[in-house]
């Protein structure tokens, strides 16, 4: 009630759409273009009250989700089929990995669509208390509307550049023309086996640029939930800075214990949130490296191959780069949360002896032992470091690739044949 | 006299099979399987007093295991010897490490089977006493048996593959039929030096069956072991969670230092005994790791040769899945253990300070400074993140094989000749 | 104002030249140096008093810092020009790494130098006071000069052999002679496509000297920081040795509180300042590492080339010793600040427990959670270990990097061509 | 003089060889045997003082360590000129190799020599004090002589079967006879440069045996040490399982604190001198990974190679094991002291909370955050992972290796020449 109560009245204060910077506020939008690509069917995600997000089975949302879902397992299924029997080329196995990534996507955002309203509850009960009594360092709404858009628009101009590739570079033997042509070179795993229809042309245009943006969801929540944890932790750090050069000025040490109190319950709140949100997010962060990692010793190792045009040159590195990003962003953006939830140490060490008690020993304590992070089912911990293991084991598993492949790799040496995809 | 009390009494109220689910009754069955292909030496293993079990050096199980054992090592000089006069390919060389690794894991389970009984008379003793105190979470029982009988079962249809892939795929020049054909090509290494022998076809086809088992059966009884100690962990998290819950609402902090004091001291019970039995089970865990390394690399390099027909490729990757899921399951289940050890931390950073006392700063210590897990002799602890360094360590020494068999690799790709094996 | 008279006063004392060996007196010369190349722009840099540095943006030092910027970028951006014209060759790429790392390493002053002067007023006061109350176990001032002079003159030296390796070993289709002559073969890239002109000839001798200057002066800079940091925590440390054997000896524990709660604030102070300052290099840092791997990276793989001439052996050998010594000597010294960082914990714990009090068990936990190191923003922490994984990482990048460059390495085999650079 | 009291008293008591189990009596024929090789050159080695012990520049042994260490140098020089005219193939590398690396290390043996008397002086004194007051656990005096005898008769078996390799597999062009004959095979690269003679012959046949024991024993002086320093930690960690198992029992507190500080303070004497003992080792363990590194890698890359004769694949093989042998054992010896400084942990978690006091938690912080290994200038800690560190950079190293030696590998296998060494 009192959580209605204050949204109302800041809704009074500022009503020029600006709202309290809840993580389901911030995210609303963000969770609306979700449920349009199908993925995230949970209800009231435009409501403002975040206890009236609910996760119903029978429902319309649930029902054109798994329609989708279906498309793109349709789709991977047909472009896996026809990979194999034009026997594995290992540049040809990216587009059924897009759309199979895509669809087993669909499938982690039902299962956290599923946790999300038990979560969301209790995580804005603690985010409330956060938020009223601790500064906010960042107008955090703006920041995550204009990520959002930002990374959603790069991942699109990454598909549209994907469909002149197709379109300029590839040479079928159809003597279609017009949207004919360009849907039976882009869809040709579908047509080799279906008869071409304009609608179904139109239908699979839609799955695939619906499987883009879904393949790129993933990594997308990742981030912005990320940036909103590390925020609540940077809003309780700047709390103990201030509050600590305070003590160390004016010596005051009146109600020192409480005060710490209160900060050491509300940074444990937090990293209790935090293990809830890791084992919620754990699904999506292992398909996440796995996906990346797979795409990008797949390109790296079509790098050996000439390039046939100047359109495939600028579509592979604006590709490759594009999937190095995703990586490189998401274990950034990860491991900011784990830097924060540490970076309050050195106040706490700071405090002159007059002023340390039991509960910063505590908080301490907590702090070194108990240290949060997004982890992937613990196989391995989100942080700055992981960066530079992901590179060596790009590099390691890239030699073995090659070793492997050389057949394949004998191929794109001697001959530049036009291989019908 | 009051273990055996309880144990009558629980017999009394659920007479349809249900018994204590301590680690006795719950390894009775498997061992039973053990003993019936020769290792796990131990007698009285079905009796329902574990404080029964006893080794003894002259018994007709002993007899029986050595019997086992000389032809696991019988088998695996002979093949081993054969290979060696064809020329080592790597290929040739997995029937010789799958009969020479039986013999290691049944000389490793003598040793397990002479400390098992004072092990376990110790073990019981802790483990009536978690039963009794703290709530199971788990049907371990039944969990147990399942687990037991599903591993040993795809065990034996990979040996099943195996044989149909002898007899299908390889070309031997012998013009025997029936039974003796088979026996003739499956044991080509042992009959191309001795006459062949109907009753010694079966002798060696009952040898090689209760190889396939004994070979699983080193990962199978870590992976059961780890499930129970797993599960005991857990039950103490949980009342330790229960516990946290109930002082946070209640406020109730009446003999607290006292049930805290219980719990720690079950919690560094749990702990030593952890550790007595990594030092019991480390010969397993570094042979277990050691051995499926072995297949792992040898598999992949061989997955570069043409497979000849399709039996021998599906009983190839049906193998090369079936060795690879062993180490993972290994790493998981085994990693479950430490992951469950340093479960509770959470609960105890989040007591209220009110009831916060020595008792639970000691184990929050013991948590953070003296985690348990399964190490192999400490050269490696097994964790989940133990899974990506195996998989980064095969990558590594696969591309050192493949450099060091160029010779063997071309003959794999000029030629596909008929290697009678 | 306490500062300056302290600083009047010990200058009357000794006027020979020394000075107290603070920061800002040992760097001095440096940075003089770093400015006359261009980098660094702080007004003040040679005046006694620490405070009066500053960053002006409007000075001739900016306007000549940014016209030597330009003049790196210009010589960078033809040379890797002329490289891609040519067909990039792994060879061809130093000359344009060279000029575009030295173009980054001055932006990265840039910003260094704009937060340099709060830096120095805030680390000067500690300084100061750790100079007061600790003994000095090095003569610092000394140590610093020669160490700066030393590495300069290495670099120059590289430099010059780099020139007469142009001069002697290429062989360019002009027939110029004399200063033209060597104009023209060393700035190929430029005179390529502009006319020659003695001036022009001139400035880009001046430019690519001052490059070389500026492109090692980040190692250098980061090598002459860790010196002073390590000294002072030496300081410390000494102090902390000797408090501790005249307590064993004379147990006279009068005081001792106090004076541990000193040493613990200082040591704390140092830990504090150290994080700014790591903050204030991890850019160096960073590019530091990544500019010398990929130097050896590319040096190793021309190492599978023919050597034309003894200079150009000469050359080779030298330069490729020169930058593997570069990332050692950052790597040690760096790793020096982390290593005496931690050294005073045996002497902490060694302390008998009639003198064991809070300050301590304080000043053991602030060294074991929270010790001090270089970072590169996080990445990767500065230690002695660092050594042992970048040779590691050099060796996995290199077999990837050969992999990937086959194409150019038969061009190597194959022919001896004079390829004009 | 109680020392002198104490080793006179039980002189008298056990006449018959046995002495007081002190570092200085276990080594004492090992450094005679040091001595007879010309390393390790202090004085009064056999003197039953430990304090006796002396280094003087000015004596016979200096003058007789220096002669045999320009020995390995002139050896090692001309064989490296050899290897050098004939064109640098990995294989001619070795004996260069084993002539330097025995230069070095008896290096290493002046400066530990030159440290050694203070350092036994002080670690005596502790010595003594933790033999009077802990029980031992084994007789380490005898196992040390045995250990070293093996390990001296495994490496001169070693250089036998190098000598007989020699003599037997490789073809040089002369035809003298008897020693002449093997003389000059043995030292080609001597009698290449410098006319045949007896006498020198011999001198340089004892050189080149002498330069064995050189070459092994910074191994086994690592190992020796090893072993009494880990001796030492078990036995205070069985006192503290002692008491610790007293304590349960009697539930007997008196002087529980007095004795648990008299134990805390016999450990953190332990580690304090662990930590000289790793300072003054440092060199040698260097020295002795990268040694045996580089011999491993060369061996593997020759593994290559086609055997001539049988003798030379007997030698080829036991020459490899034995230096993987070396590599392993220094490393698990090695580690064994790091697992025992820090097994006597589940002992102090478990004492009853009644028994629980400062002195036992100090002990706990110590064992958790300062905790004593070998270190090697702290490049890398001597730990038993560090085996599965060492086995993955020799894989990668080989790999680079075998990249950028394919001439010398295509040599190897067109051809199998009598290269003459």
């Amino acid at each position: 009630m009192w959580l209605n109560f204050w949204r109302r009245l800041s809704g009074n204060n500022n009503k020029s759409g600006e709202r309290a910077p809840i993580t389901h506020n911030c995210l609303k939008n963000v969770l609306t273009l979700a449920q349009i690509v199908g993925i995230f069917p949970v209800g009231n995600v435009r409501n403002s009250d975040p206890s009236k997000v609910e996760f119903r089975f029978k429902s319309w949302k649930i029902l054109y989700a798994f329609l989708i879902s279906f498309g793109f397992l349709f789709c991977g299924g047909f472009s896996f089929y026809k990979s194999m029997t034009v026997g594995i080329l290992l540049n040809q196995l990216i587009s059924p990995l897009f759309f199979i990534h895509a669809f087993i996507t669909s499938l982690c955002f039902y299962n956290l669509a599923y946790k999300w309203p038990d979560f969301l509850t209790h995580w804005t009960k603690i985010e409330d208390h956060v938020l009223k009594n601790y500064k906010t360092t960042a107008d955090l709404y703006k920041r995550i509307q204009y990520s959002g858009v930002a990374m959603v628009i790069v991942a699109l101009l990454e598909h549209a550049l994907s469909v002149c590739n197709y379109v300029y570079s590839s040479t079928c033997q159809n003597d279609a023309e017009g949207a004919e042509h360009i849907f039976k070179k882009q869809f040709h795993f579908i047509f080799t086996y279906m008869p071409y229809n304009f609608v179904s042309g139109l239908v699979l245009t839609f799955i695939s640029w619906t499987a883009t943006v879904v393949w790129n969801f993933g990594d997308i929540f990742i981030i912005l939930i990320s940036i909103i944890m590390t925020e609540r932790f940077r809003q309780i750090n700047l709390k103990m800075k201030i509050t600590t050069e305070e003590i160390c000025t004016r010596y005051n040490s009146a109600d020192g214990k409480a005060l710490w109190r209160q900060i050491r319950e509300d940074y444990d709140n937090m990293n209790n949130i935090m293990r809830s949100l890791d084992q919620l997010l754990s699904n999506l962060v292992l398909l996440s490296y796995s996906c990346n990692l797979t795409f990008i010793l797949i390109q790296l190792f079509n790098s050996l191959r000439q390039m046939g045009s100047i359109i495939e040159g600028i579509y592979f590195f604006y590709s490759f780069g594009f999937v190095i990003s995703r990586i490189v962003f998401v274990s950034i953006f990860g491991a900011f949360i784990n830097e924060e939830s540490q970076a309050a140490l050195p106040y706490l060490t700071s405090l002159p002896s007059e002023f340390y008690n039991e509960e910063i020993q505590r908080l301490i304590t907590q702090i070194h032992v108990d240290s949060v992070a997004l982890t992937g089912h613990n196989f391995f911990r989100v942080t700055k470091g992981l960066v530079l293991s992901v590179a060596a084991a790009i590099i390691t598993y890239e030699l073995v690739l090659i070793q492997f492949n050389q057949a394949t790799l004998n191929k794109y040496m001697t001959a530049n044949e036009t291989i019908c995809f």
